[in-house]
């Protein structure tokens, strides 16, 4: 009957919310996605999941027993299991979805944010099997961060640990954030942090760009990316400048934690190349020289639409691991 | 029995070594200092140590059972038992001093860093008693760390995690230190740190100063704490800058481990509020909201000359409950 235990995973985002049953070895038994709808009220959230979940086992024929639940969300806290003051959910500023959840579902369910989500995912699933002590980096509209140090999560002691895109670069005198917060690191290193750099850069620089008859709110990353690849300076230039602001935050992490490894993940990082190898040189130019060389930078190997669903039943494996 | 129940701590300085008996509630029942030598080969000091273990034991009328021996050691590596290209220490590039000391003592030995035993010395009998999550900053020639997550201290993937005073604050362009970084924390937030700021602002500043009297060679940390306590505006000014840099860089650590306490301790600590005032002011002004006002800034209540032996010496305690 082993090979028919499985953990639902739920992925919260602002829009939608991802939902799949997954197996000990990381297989993705089934999987839906529905509107996030946090404008409607939460009872009709916790409706939909308990819907969805029915049309996930019987997609399975009802050949399955769900073990646990693992929720990823923005500003999930593990320790409380409330998401609190998430900015893009509409639900309250303190939402008891895991009470709610157990209450439904009759499972035992745990929250956290998505990052720490992700790296509990590689852990199980992907190129930190094996690893102790490593960290994940989400470059996404911003950047999270989940760190495992002597083979567990570190949420240390509220539940918030990993917050690296909530560092400073430029003190008092960088990029604005809506935290209030000036100059932090995701005002650069995330998906919006480099739309901002190219602009910042048509304004500094004269040679002719591509990026130069795009609007602000149409730039995506991919734009980027695609004049990159095809020669655009300033492209190229905003890659080198995300990079060398990623490596020196980078090498700080490391100067902390000592991790064998650091691992990107998320949509900045289908850039490839192009922020990989600035990335790398940057972080050892910055690192003291006891760790120079020694910190492996990875991408993820997790791909396709159900990573997030890995990571959050990742999480409900790690619970039911602990508990035996 | 159990009250004769004593680990060796030895904490091993560039000029001196302290060596110590301690219980498990913390009390030193002897303690000798001794000449670390380390111009001369490290056999003679080897042999010194256990002659001055000796007298240890005589002075309490071999009246202990000493149960482990515990290490601090710039450079020291938990898991290799190591002293790594320690700059003060001239017995050679990779010195086996566990294996040394074993084979000499007879004894079961543990080598770390000397911030990282402090951090043991803490959660064993100081401050960080019942904490599980926190983090020690040593202020004095240079900047040292340790940190403790969910109760276990980090020594990362190769042993060296915990060096804070190796982050960058101004990449590229700040002040120079002997590793070859440019910038980094240490050359700002530390005895020698805060003498380069006076410097730095001897030379900006226009108005009188008593610190324009002393020779930067002479000038210490104290000179410059009785300065401040007499109103001496460089001095003072001193006091806010590296108060500023030091509350930055403890926001980020905030964000990366959301620790419960940051603990201070070494000579710039002796400053009091001179250095705490200012310093809670920076660190939660650079805070991401989730974080300000939470985290205690304190100073160890460890004082007196054999506070390192009781960190070392936690270090060979922490092992043994390990071990039962």
């Amino acid at each position: 009957m082993i090979n028919k235990e499985v953990t639902l995973g739920i992925d919260i985002g602002g829009t939608n919310t991802k939902l799949g049953l997954v197996n000990k070895l990381g297989y993705c038994l089934s999987d839906l996605s529905i509107h996030t709808g946090s404008e409607k009220p939460f009872e009709h959230f916790l409706d939909t999941v308990v819907a969805t979940v029915n049309k996930l086992k019987e997609a399975v024929d009802h050949e399955v027993v769900i073990k646990g639940v693992g929720i990823g969300a923005p500003n999930g806290n593990y320790y409380t299991g409330l998401i609190e003051e998430a900015p893009n959910l509409k639900w309250g500023d303190k939402v008891p979805i895991v009470k709610e959840m157990e209450a439904r579902l009759g499972l035992p369910t745990t929250l956290t944010n998505d990052a720490n989500a992700a790296a509990l995912g590689e852990m199980q699933f992907g190129v930190a099997k094996g690893m102790k002590n490593f960290v994940v980096i989400t470059l996404g509209t911003g950047l999270g961060s989940g760190i495992v140090v002597n083979g567990e999560l570190v949420y240390g002691h509220d539940g918030f640990a990993g917050e690296l895109g909530h560092t400073t670069v430029f003190p008092d005198k960088g990029r604005d954030l809506a935290t209030g917060q000036k100059g932090s690191l995701e005002a650069y290193v995330s998906a919006t942090g480099i739309k901002r750099t190219v602009f910042e850069l048509l304004s500094k620089r004269i040679y002719p760009s591509e990026l130069r008859d795009i609007t602000f709110n149409q730039l995506e990353a991919k734009h980027i990316t695609e004049a990159a690849l095809r020669g655009d300076k300033i492209a190229l230039e905003a890659f080198d400048y995300t990079a060398k602001i990623l490596g020196l935050k980078l090498a700080d992490t490391i100067a902390h934690l000592s991790p064998e490894a650091i691992i990107l993940f998320g949509g900045l990082a289908n850039a490839g190349d192009l922020i990989m190898e600035p990335t790398k040189k940057y972080m050892n130019h910055y690192c003291l020289n006891i760790f120079r060389n020694k910190v492996k930078l990875m991408f993820s190997n997790l791909k396709g639409s159900n990573t997030a669903i890995l990571g959050s039943s990742a999480l409900a494996w790690t619970e039911i691991e602990k508990k035996n």
